[in-house]
Order: structure tokens, then C-alpha cells, then sequence
């Protein structure tokens, strides 16, 4: 058996619908393990999750081969990204951490096999890819929106930082504590707070909530507007079809009246025959 | 008087516009009812209210069989979803819990009367039925945002159970706790009590916020955007009709060429005629 | 002077762009001075904006008469509803309660002054008469919203009464309570205590948080789809018109083609003409 | 060596590329040394931040002279609203406070630096202007939405005053309190307050909260609708062109069918004069 009847075989099995959703039902399940432990359990219990943990990781490992395996060359596994997302995964998992003092760690990294859901079913890739591809149509829109938030930290934090060191006392608490505000989370607790020490302190916190709420409003809209104009676009590209068309039609009339004239010239030419032939 | 009479009379009662207007004041009523008996009430006007609400219950069955009875065919009554509907709320209000422990749940079962203003105005059931179609489009987004409650989930508790069970105590109560994050509602609280055990706890609950309002903001934007292009087919559909038409234009005339072309020829045949004639 | 004259004369000063000007001066300037009521003032100030208040009371009969007067019959001042509008703020601001236990109601009645800038001025109008043009496409889904909200307010009411009636003591505090749970507002307060009764309590509030911001923000597509759909039909209209012309061409071209058709006839027949002459 | 020569060499150094982002890193870091600065620090690093911001004034007054200087003429230089900008806050930066009493005023006019990245990177200036003429579109509905706001703070101040002078006190903090009811921050805090005294105070909130969301959401919407109604008009204005060049091809086929007309014509006459020659 050479090697091209392995790989063949790997194919086979990694484009196999079954094999799928067990890979699918293994993910979900070693997400659930990892819902569970977070209960109170009896020891027996406790030693069987470690145990099915070990088999989980196993598995993946299994899996991940196939797919490398089946790959024509070895280097194109790695040419997409989400290939790269399941491997440092399952690499990752694959860390002997858990007996040692970073056991948390250990734990966390193992949630990640979660995120696999996301590698391994189709929509949600291009879900994920999607949003990916929204960011930097916002990225201009966030830089306005920092600069404001801090402008905003450091003038509140020159005023309010001897009132309440707790909200104001630097730039990055200052942050946090604009960030409350504009979620309307007790902004009144803080700006009432502000108020006994310069009555006037609701200009700075309507202001801010105004300024970041609008420009909040206008990304949004903005973001309506660009799909609505990449949607005019391509009506635009069809009526330039329509009016191509309809240029061909005027092409075609100008000839029909050339030859039209032609016609003329001719019978012209007959009837004045006729009229010397008489 | 046969059956069919019969049957012909019960359609007649049921296409009623003002038997339609009865069921419906009916309703009304017998929810109106409900509501009413969540106030206290002196002990006459409560025995008046269960006289009626039997009387009520006898009405919705008389009205439900008088349907099913103009039905041509019995099964025909249960190929619609809403008479099923109809039919297990008026049957499972007739389960005599009343005088048992179970009143409680009796009275709810009777409360739900009320949704038959959902099944019998035509507006609602078409509203509904909108709403209803709608859920598949947001199933996975919906099931991205669950992955991420999910991961946050398991990796608060990892770090905060300890810290408050009430809030971080296991995955359920810790999902509980990010949604109310999610809805903005006191999270600051929960926020800076988890900055007294790790200071970058800020980092958590801000990328949480993050993440989940940037799925939410892009699953509106990806519905109206689904509907943006659902109206661009439809127009897409009209300019090919135009399309079609100018094709045809094109075609006559290419005939109209082809004939002005003969029409040449047998000019040129008269032409040359009239000169060997002379 | 005749009578018309004066209605003449009436017409100039209503028309008269200065005029208008100066009655929106009067009705902001008494809208500031409701405000400025509200502060603490010395005797003095408080006698003149009593006086002022006269003033513009009696200003507002002057004007509405002028208004009243410059119509050709009398009866087509009460045709448009703004006008009925204004009449009706101005006479209720007559009635000579100031001095009576309702002083309170005398201020509120003139504080409906204010709403004459909306009578006013016209993009003001527009705007109004527009949302209330809105108001019915939100008609039945405010009608569902209803309907949910009856139900778990009933359910709360069951449930939760004994637990705390000021929150859940009848079906109008429940409703309340419902109408803050949908705001966010504080709404873990309320889940928390309920869960202290039944530890599912949370499936009540997350379902109720679910469906009222589901069909809330169904709703608000809706609309932005109905927006679309009005803009889709107008397009429509436009590509009809478009098709109407196609449809005259391909029209022409039938009549040249059969005009063609004859010339070709003609031809043939001097054709044969010739074969035959020679 | 000329002015000219001057000029030249400054308008090539303006337009260097690695100038520009050299100035883009003064204006960052100039925007970090004053975050940095809400940090304590020691008065080593005090001294070393204070020297830098010398350096840092000296720097703009120089490059904004090179770029007043590298204009063709002087005035062109104000002509641009964006320089007016940079030039106000170069300037009002060289005021010297900071010794003085001042030293706060000095700091946070200083901080109006980090505004200049909005003035030098081009995108960023481009969203502010979009963001600036977005600002009268919502004219109307602000004016609006303030008239149910001053309406309901006078109402509410008449009310609740002697209830609770810090919420209700006069126009201007009722003004606010009714901001944070629109905004759901601890709304419910102050209808139950009020509620002590008026049972019935609940009207006066839900309508308050339904009229400033109505509004706000038909603002919204309207905007949308606004935006959709840009993209119709650039539609029809292409759907014109398209609507023109079928009149011209409609011109053109009358001419064609004219021409032929005159076929007959000529025809005609031919057959008539074969028939009378024979």
C-alpha cells in the first residue's frame, strides 16, 4: 500500500459526512465537559470527565492528522487560516499543564476547542469572516470615538480626580468611567457626584453623551448608507448594460437609414432612366 | 334535515362577521376577566366571575365545534396549524383543576385564551407567522452569540466563582450574570467588584460588551441588508424583462436590415434590366 | 369702510412676514416665562410676569381674531385642524382660574402655549402630522406587545404577588414592573427576589426580555422594509413607463417591417413587369 | 536666494510624506504626554514632560508657519476652515499659564492638541464634516424633542417639587432629570417617589418615555428614509438618460418610417409610368 492509497483513503474519510458530524458531536460534547466541571461533582464523576478529557484530546489529534494527511501537499494545510485556528488549538490543549500549578491555564486553553464550532461549521466561518470584513469600515469611526473619549478622560480627570480618586483618579480609570457613562450604567451617581463640586459639571456629561451617542448614530447610519450604495452600484452596472443596448439600437437605426438613402438613390436613378428612355 | 344541512348552517354561523365579532368581544372579556381577578375582589363579585368564566369556557367550545363541524371533512379542521392552536387551548381548559391544589396552574391554562386574539385577528396570525419566518435568519448568529456567552461563561467562573458563587458559582448563573452585562444592568457593579481580585478584570467585561453588541450590530445590519437584496432581485428580474424587450428590438431589426438588403438586390436587378433593355 | 376692507386688511397683517415673527417671539417668550416661573423670584419680578401674562393672553385673542376675522367664511377657519388646535389653547388659557384653588391647572393650561411653536411653525407641522401618519403602521404590533406584556403580567401576578405586592400586587403594578423589566431598568433586582421563591424564575424574565425586544426590533425592520417597499413601487412605476416606450417602438418597427413588406410587393410586381414588357 | 525659493523649499517640505507622519507622531505623542501626566510620577519624569512640551509648542509654531508660509499667498492660508482650527489652538497654546493660577486652564488647552489629528488625517476630517452636516437634517426633530422635554419639565416641576426640590427644584434640573428618565438611568426611582404622592404620577412617566422614544425612533427611521430617497433621486436621474435615448431611437423611427413612405412614393410613380408606357 503506498502512500497515495493512504492519503486517498484520509481524503475519503475527512470529506465523509458521517465522520463530519461526529467530529461536530465530539466538539459539542467536550464543550459541554467543560460546562459541567464548572458544577460541583462527586469524585467518580470528576475522574471520568478527566478521563473522556484525555480521549477528547486524543481524538483531535487524530482528526487534525487526517486532515493534514489528506492534504496533496503537507504546506497547503496551512494555507488557510482556519486551518491554522484548529492546529494551534489542538497544539495548545496538547501543553502537559494540568497536575502543575497552571492548572487554570491549562483548563482555559482547553475552553478554546469551543471556537472550533466555529472553524468546522460552514456558515459560521463565513459568519465570522463577514464580520471580520466590517471591522475597519469602522475603524475611522472608532479613532473618532477615542480621540473623544479622551479628550473627555483627561479633562475629567483634571476636574474630578481630589472628588473621587475611584472614578477619576488617571487616564485609564477615567476611561472606564466614560465607558459606564455611555452605557447609561449610574452615569447620574457619577455626574451628581460631580455636581457638588462644580454645579455646572452636567454640561460635561451631557455633552459627552451627546457627542458619542451621535457619532455612534452616524456610524450606524453611515454603515446603511455604504451598503445602500454598494446595492447602487450594481444597478448602476446594469442600466450601463441597458444603455449599451440601446446605443447598439441607435448604431443599427443609422444604418438601416444609410441604407435607406441607398434606396432612394437608386430608384431616383430608375425613374430618371424611365423618364430618357420614354 | 340531513347533515349537510346542518353543516351548511354551521358555515353560515361561522362566516358570520358578527358571530366573528362575538368570539372576539368573548375573548376580550374572558381575558378581561383574568386580569380583573388579579385584583381583590369582594366575594360576590369572585363567585360571578368563575359563573362566567364556566360560561366562557362552554361558549369556546361550542365555538370551536360549530368549526370543526363546518368543516367539509372532520381532518381538514386540524391541517391548519392555528386550529390546533385554538383546539388545545379550549381542550386544556377544560381539565377540572380547579377545586384541586392545582389551581394555580389552572388558571394559567386559561390565561393563555387570551393568545386566541392572536389566532383569530388576521392581522396578528400574519404578524406572527412574519415573526416566525424571521427566526431562521438570526439562528446562527444567534448560535455565535451563544458560543461567546459561553466562553465568557466558563472562563468568569474559572476566575470569579470564587470570589461571588451568587453571581460566578456555575456556568448557569454565569450566563444569567453576562446577560445582564449584556443588557448594561448594574455591570459596572459586577465589573469593579471583580477588579478587587484581579485589576484587569476591566479587560473581560469590556471585550465582552465589545463582542457581543458588534455580533448584535451586525446581525441587524446583515438583516436589513438580507432585505436590501431581496428587493434587489426583484428589481434585477424587472431589467431583464427590459433586457428581453431591447433583445427583441434587436432581432426585428436585424429582419428589417435583412429585407432592406433584398430590397437592394432587386432594385440592382431592375437597374440592370433597364440597361441591357435600352 | 366696508366689512371687507377690514377683512382685507386682516389678510395683510396675517401674511405679513414681520407679523409672524413677532407672534413667535410672544409664544417662545411666554413659554420662557412659564420657565422662569418655575424658579424662586422676588416679589416684584413675580407681579411683572403676572402683568406679562395678561399682555400675552390678551395678545393671543387679538391674534386668533385677526386670524379668524382675515378668512373669507368664518366656518373655514375650523377646517384645518391646526386652527381648531390653536382656539382651543387660546380660549382654555381665558378661563379665570388663577385666583381659585386650581391655580395649578391655570398654569399647566397656559404651559400648552408652548405647543403653539409646533402650530407654528410649519416644518414643525409636517414633522407631527408625519409621526402621526406613523402611528397606525405600529398599530397591531403594538397590539402584540400588549398581548405579551397581559400575559406575563398575569403569570408575574400569580407567581410572584405574595412574594411582593408592591411589584406584583395586581395586574396594573405588574404591568409596570413589565415595563421596567423591558427598560433594563434595575430588572436583576426584581428576577433576583423572585429566584428567592422559585430558582426558575429567570426563564419568566429572559423569555419576557426575549419576545418584547424580538418583536420590538421585528418591528422596527418592519418599517425600514414598508420604507422600502413605498421606494420599490415608485422604481416600479418608472420601469412601467420605460416599458410602455419598448413597447411603442417594437410597435414602429411592425408597421416598417410591413411597410418594407409592400415596398418589396411593389418591386416584385415591376420586376415581373419588366420580364414581361421585354 | 528669493522668497520664491523659499517658498518653493517649504511647500516640499508641507507635501513630504515623511514630514506629515512626523507631525502625526508629535501630535500622538503630544496627545500620550498628557494622558501620561493624569499618572503620578516622579519629579524627574515631571521635569523630562515639561521640557518636551516646549519642545512640542516650539515644534507646531514652526510647522505651522512653514505651511503659512509655503501658501502662495498669505490670506489663502485662512481661507481653509481646518487651518483656522490648527492656528487656534498653536496660538492659544503659546499663552503663558502655566505658573500662574491658570495652570489648569493651561493644561486643558494644551489638550486640545489631540484634536489636530482629526485636522490632519484626511479621513478623519472627512467624517467630522459628514458628521457637522448630518447636524441640520436633525434640526427639527432636536426642536421637537426639546418642546416635549420643556413641556414635561414644567409639568413635572409643578408636580413634584415640594416632593423632592433635587429632582424637581426648577426648569433646569427637572430639564435633567427627565434626561436621565429618557436615557432608563434609575427611572423607576423616580416614578416610585413620585408615585407616593400622586398614585396616578405612572401616566406622566410612560407617556414621557413613549413620546421622547417615539419621536426619537421616527428620527431615525426618517433618516434612513432620507438617505433612501438620495439613492431614488440618482436612480431617476440615470433612468431619465435612459427614458431620453428611447425618444431619440422613437425620432429616429419616424424619420426611417417617413423615408419609406417616400419609397412608395417613388415606387408609385414608377409602376404608374410603366403601366402608361406600355
Amino acid at each position: 500500500m503506498t502512500w497515495l492509497d493512504f492519503q486517498n483513503r484520509f481524503q475519503k474519510i475527512r470529506d465523509n459526512k458521517a465522520f463530519e458530524l461526529f467530529v461536530i458531536s465530539v466538539i459539542i460534547f467536550s464543550s459541554l465537559m467543560i460546562g459541567i466541571r464548572t458544577y460541583e461533582l462527586p469524585g467518580l464523576a470528576e475522574t471520568i470527565l478527566i478521563s473522556l478529557d484525555y480521549a477528547v484530546t486524543l481524538f483531535f489529534v487524530l482528526e487534525i492528522t487526517i486532515r493534514m494527511a489528506a492534504e496533496d501537499r503537507f504546506r497547503d494545510f496551512f494555507k488557510k487560516g482556519w486551518n491554522i485556528f484548529d492546529f494551534v488549538i489542538v497544539v495548545v490543549s496538547l501543553i502537559p499543564l494540568d497536575d502543575s500549578e497552571y492548572a487554570l491555564i491549562a483548563r482555559m486553553l482547553r475552553l478554546f476547542r469551543v471556537m472550533r464550532l466555529i472553524s468546522f461549521i460552514p456558515e459560521l466561518r463565513v459568519l465570522v469572516s463577514a464580520l471580520i470584513s466590517a471591522l475597519p469600515r469602522m475603524g475611522y469611526v472608532a479613532l473618532l470615538m477615542f480621540i473623544i473619549f479622551y479628550l473627555y478622560a483627561v479633562i475629567g480627570n483634571m476636574m474630578f480626580a481630589q472628588l473621587n480618586p475611584v472614578l477619576w483618579g488617571d487616564l485609564g480609570v477615567s476611561l472606564l468611567t466614560l465607558f459606564r457613562v455611555a452605557t447609561f450604567e449610574d452615569w447620574t451617581d457619577v455626574m451628581y457626584e460631580a455636581m457638588t463640586l462644580y454645579s455646572l459639571s452636567w454640561i460635561y456629561f451631557i455633552t459627552f453623551i451627546f457627542f458619542s451617542a451621535f457619532v455612534f448614530l452616524n456610524m450606524m447610519i453611515g454603515i446603511v448608507v455604504e451598503v445602500l450604495d454598494e446595492e447602487h452600484k450594481k444597478m448602476e452596472a446594469e442600466a450601463e448594460g441597458v444603455s449599451e443596448e440601446l446605443t447598439a439600437i441607435q448604431n443599427h437605426e443609422q444604418k438601416v437609414e444609410a441604407e435607406i438613402a441607398l434606396l432612394h438613390q437608386k430608384l431616383d436613378a430608375l425613374l430618371a432612366q424611365q423618364q430618357t428612355s420614354r
